[in-house]
């Protein structure tokens, strides 16, 4: 706490937050004024007295983490980066929540500097920030000296009734991080009304089952949230700080009611409430000359410990490389190349197993399905409390954690994290997946058993809509390779990537060798056999159903049909390449077109058009060995000679 | 417990199970054998000495509820199922995991008598039972001394690791469900090995944090668990019992180790587990006649109690209807026809509450967003611990634990559950949705704030892929209302449907009303405008773009075009039409078709055909005023004209 600061600077700048908050969303006529009203003080404590971080560098790579986990209140960061001197002005605070702004109503890290990652969707800050910190953990004892830092985050009640907050709080815990520090705000007031409703657990005893330490303050009083911060920083467990608080505090008619949580409080309410808090009605987002300069002195505090700090990153060039996510020239040369029949999960694995080295910013594991994953570097141990040097975690039966998890790792930088599972539990981490989406993340998610191929577990484990479902997605990349070479490039694909994710989807069943060890499929979609005499027709696949197509071929040119047999790994990445290209592959004059995936047909007109068919699967699986599914869902290579001998020009 | 039972039949019978269980995995050389091998005690003790059933009629309204969370262990419930008189013979236990048995890898409610609901994908069994759990407390309120009954599950570590069993728990807690007993079956084991590696948290003090009674025995022990579930049952909380268990118990070599989890023990490893549990070793699946008659003695009885509870059934024909899942005659002319521009939303919210008096058995509500959604009864109170007349349920931000309970109070009976959230948090709940559709539940999910109209919250809340997504999901209705009318139509499909779950997907801006009040829009797509003179060209649209789509019609008509325009509110009805009725609505003959929705376009080829476009969107959202991205989107009428204008024949 800088010395020249006075008790009433304090509470000035804490309602000045406040004022800038309600004067936002009562100029946008949208948006959430009573999770700022009651967390100002709680931001402020934090800015202003521990979070290190310097608003002329917001990427300084040692940065504390802040995550706003409850980001309906995005008014109250704005406001604090705003005020500590980050690029968010006034005027984009009088943006809030318009077209082209770069204070939309929910944080974005892609538009706003300061912003670490998106949040809105409840639990996903809390559970993002565990991965951020396991990163941390990581590199600190990799580089000790050099990364060092904490992960705080602000949770709301929303946060912790989500499930995903269960499984995170449960790993964190588990893993034992202790610079996680989170502040839960507990106003006891849902968008419904009061908790009482349906929130009555013991947050308290809740956590400490978990293995966290859990203080109690006056999320209100900033300098008893100080202290508890202050303490919660001498365990060695992760905290949680329940910071009680008043949604709205301020606004004498809507204080501690939900009517504050997701409206304008008004014109006249604004007034009474500037009144209540003693700051200037007019003009609005007022910031006296005092307060501005208070906080312009709080962002200028740790900009010599930052310019040591990359100072000493300079020194290191194996963490700048990882810190700026490049990687090492000729890395993919370590990759094997494959010529026998493999389950390309376990391509994948061997894949893993042997960039393990060149590449030690992977970071990753499994959701307790690591043996079927096939995602365990088999050279080091399980990342663990008291083994910070194991690089598999042991994410436990929690895909959705994971996927948080696995956001939060390649968020922090330095660190490439990896996270595995079924395809067909995907659903449970889907939101996570969309979440790295559309935060430009390059996170890397490996779900193997990627169709009713996977035999006798049944319909339960069997994805039937889950491709298309992940393809419809922005920004996803969805590569599901024919064999143990297209699974090279699959990875080539998901490590190169910047702002991608990628979800490589692997089979259980052992798969022929088709391609050759070139990276032809990083386009997509390719050809993969070309007839010698004219084209009749063409057969498209992916994954496991590339070599039906390539037996069909066979068939066919037995009867004289000439077919192409095109291999598409990954649709995006496809509709990424010229028109000439996509031409070439698929030449419109072909229209006998048929394509062949054991997963929903829906989408699949867009490539075979009207005069082709789609063979797939538009049901449920069956509980039966893989052949016999196979066989009884009719993807065989008779079923698609069937198909193209139909075709009426 | 039977006089006439010996401590040695006891024993003998668990070790039937066992036999039982390890014969079929070991016969499909499939499956796991761990669980049932460590849980044969808990099963037997709770089939022989609490559950009440009777095998003659798996349906029986008033039956306890059993589910095998775990259900990867389908073997012991299969095994029980059998040896207590089940239509699952000795042959179907034979045909353990093979095409077109009732003995699938995981269990399915479909598919075999006794079996509740299908489990395999973890934490969903437990949070299902939650469901049916609120039916029986909801019924018992309404029915006293006819609906009267338990819930009972096994959960393992699986189960509780995932976040959706935090959800429940916390809500079941909340409610102060205690009709539910759950056994856990804890073995410190998961897939990957000892739990060391990844769940530490102490679950009893978790669950006493969720307001539950944890009692802990020894799982191995029939008595000891006997006793236990006794307890339980003295408290009016719902109830955890920790069962100390053993996985692969009797194996020499796998007892205690993750490898007898999933996979057969192997033929020489089968023998010695025999051996050691003192049953014989050939000839595979044996029953000696003593274990058989007992457990045909237990499943019978409780017939004379069920004969005497479905007599008392028959005196409550509101009941009897209600467990039919019939409807009341004429039940549809209760609900509000529209004629006034309005939300989705609120056209539902009005429905819900015209029919609320007719179908005492709709409950539901929203995971804390009531208002939003429309889906309050403003009649009624809320349903909570001390108000089983209320009949709104406050499921608090937990998205997937009340898919779950929709889904449990609709498998329940008499209760036709209902959730709603916004569209983009069906991710969050996504796996409910599936295990509804695949178990064939008639669960109803109300999804408000269904595209970027929603405006000013931004891209975290806007959803793009998630129509799209739901489609490909086989067996849901994905129903879009243009206006209020539609949305009548919605409701109705909804509560009309036996074994089809609806998702019905509301705008959040107003809508203008265009449609009659009929029922036409239950055929999935239909005519809704109809050019005079001979037909250039249809608009296909969606809900809010339905508007969209007759503003261009009004702009092509002043340019000589005529364009049909076709409302498609429900894809999977309209894929249910008769071919002739399809070609009715989309001639062949009318190539230039432009389709019109607020969503991602992949899917829409099939239905606009090669020649045609697709107007949607293929981005992330932004946060702005909804009309203002509309425009931005290029959602508009003249882009529909452009569109159709462009044409190339």
């Amino acid at each position: 706490m800088p010395a020249e600061t006075t008790d009433s600077l304090v509470s000035l700048s804490v309602n000045t937050i406040r004022g800038l908050a309600i004067d936002a969303v009562q100029k946008a006529n949208t948006g959430h004024p009573g999770m700022p009203l009651g967390c100002a003080a709680m931001g402020y404590a934090l800015f202003a007295r521990h979070l290190v971080f310097d608003p002329e560098a917001p990427n300084w790579f040692n940065r504390d983490r802040f995550i706003l986990s409850a980001g309906h209140g995005s008014m109250l960061l704005y406001s604090l980066l705003h005020l500590t001197g980050y690029a968010v002005t006034i005027e984009d605070l009088k943006s809030f929540r318009q077209f082209g702004s770069i204070t939309p109503g929910h944080p974005e890290n892609t538009l706003t500097p300061g912003v670490e990652m998106a949040t809105g969707p409840l639990g996903q800050g809390f559970a993002t920030g565990i991965g951020m910190a396991i990163a941390e953990e990581k590199l600190r004892n990799e580089f000790p000296g050099v990364v060092d830092h904490w992960t705080y985050a602000i949770c709301s009640d929303g946060d912790l009734m989500e499930g995903v907050s269960h499984e995170s709080a449960s790993l964190a815990g588990h893993l034992q991080l202790g610079r996680v520090i989170y502040l839960y705000d507990s106003n006891r007031i849902t968008i419904d009304g009061s908790t009482d409703l349906s929130f009555s657990e013991d947050v308290r005893l809740r956590f400490e089952a978990y293995g966290w330490q859990v203080l109690e303050c006056d999320g209100m009083d900033v300098d008893a949230v100080d202290v508890a911060i202050s303490d919660a920083k001498k365990d060695s467990r992760p905290s949680l700080i329940i910071c009680d608080t008043t949604i709205g505090y301020g606004s004498p008619n809507k204080a501690g009611k939900s009517s504050s949580h997701g409206a304008a409080l008004g014109e006249e309410e604004v007034k009474l409430t500037k009144q209540f808090l003693g700051i200037p009605v007019e003009p609005c987002f007022f910031v006296s000359d005092e307060v501005r300069e208070h906080f312009l002195t709080l962002g200028w505090r740790h900009r010599t410990t930052r310019i040591e700090s990359e100072a000493k990153l300079a020194e290191h060039p194996e963490l700048l490389r990882r810190m700026k996510g490049q990687l090492p020239l000729n890395w993919e040369v370590e990759m094997p190349k494959f010529s026998e029949p493999l389950a390309t999960r376990t391509a994948s694995g061997k894949i893993l197993n042997t960039i393990a080295e060149v590449l030690p910013e992977l970071l990753g594991g499994s959701a307790d399905l690591a043996e079927s994953n096939c995602t365990t570097f088999h050279a080091y141990e399980s990342f663990l409390n008291g083994n910070r040097d194991g690089r598999n975690i042991n994410y436990g039966i929690r895909e959705f954690a994971m996927g948080c998890a696995v956001n939060g790792m390649t968020l922090h930088g330095g660190i490439r994290g990896y996270g595995g599972t079924f395809l067909i539990f995907s659903d449970y981490m889907r939101p996570s997946i969309r979440l790295s989406a559309l935060m430009e993340t390059p996170s890397i998610f490996v779900f193997s058993h990627d169709s009713i191929g996977l035999g006798e577990d049944g319909p339960t484990h069997q994805p039937i809509e889950h491709l298309m479902s992940l393809r419809a997605m922005p920004h996803l990349r969805v590569f599901r390779p024919a064999d143990g070479n297209e699974t090279r490039t699959a990875w080539k694909v998901a490590l190169e990537s910047k702002h991608n994710p990628t979800a490589i989807v692997l089979t259980r069943q052992k798969l022929c060798a088709l391609s050759e060890p070139d990276f032809r499929a990083a386009k997509g979609a390719y050809v993969l056999f070309e007839p010698e005499t004219a084209l009749d027709c063409i057969l498209i696949g992916t994954g496991s159903e590339v070599e039906i197509c390539m037996k069909a071929k066979e068939i066919l040119a037995s009867s004289g049909v000439n077919a192409r047999v095109v291999s598409m790994p990954c649709w995006e990445l496809f509709e990424e390449q010229s028109d000439v290209y996509r031409d070439e592959i698929l030449p419109r004059g072909i229209t006998n077109r048929v394509s062949v995936e054991a997963g929903a047909t829906l989408g699949w007109s867009k490539w075979v058009c009207d005069k082709g068919k789609s063979i797939g699967i538009d049901k449920f699986g069956a509980s039966a060995p893989a052949t016999r599914i196979y066989q009884e869902y009719d993807l065989t290579a008779e079923k698609v000679v069937e198909a193209v001998l139909s075709y009426k020009s």
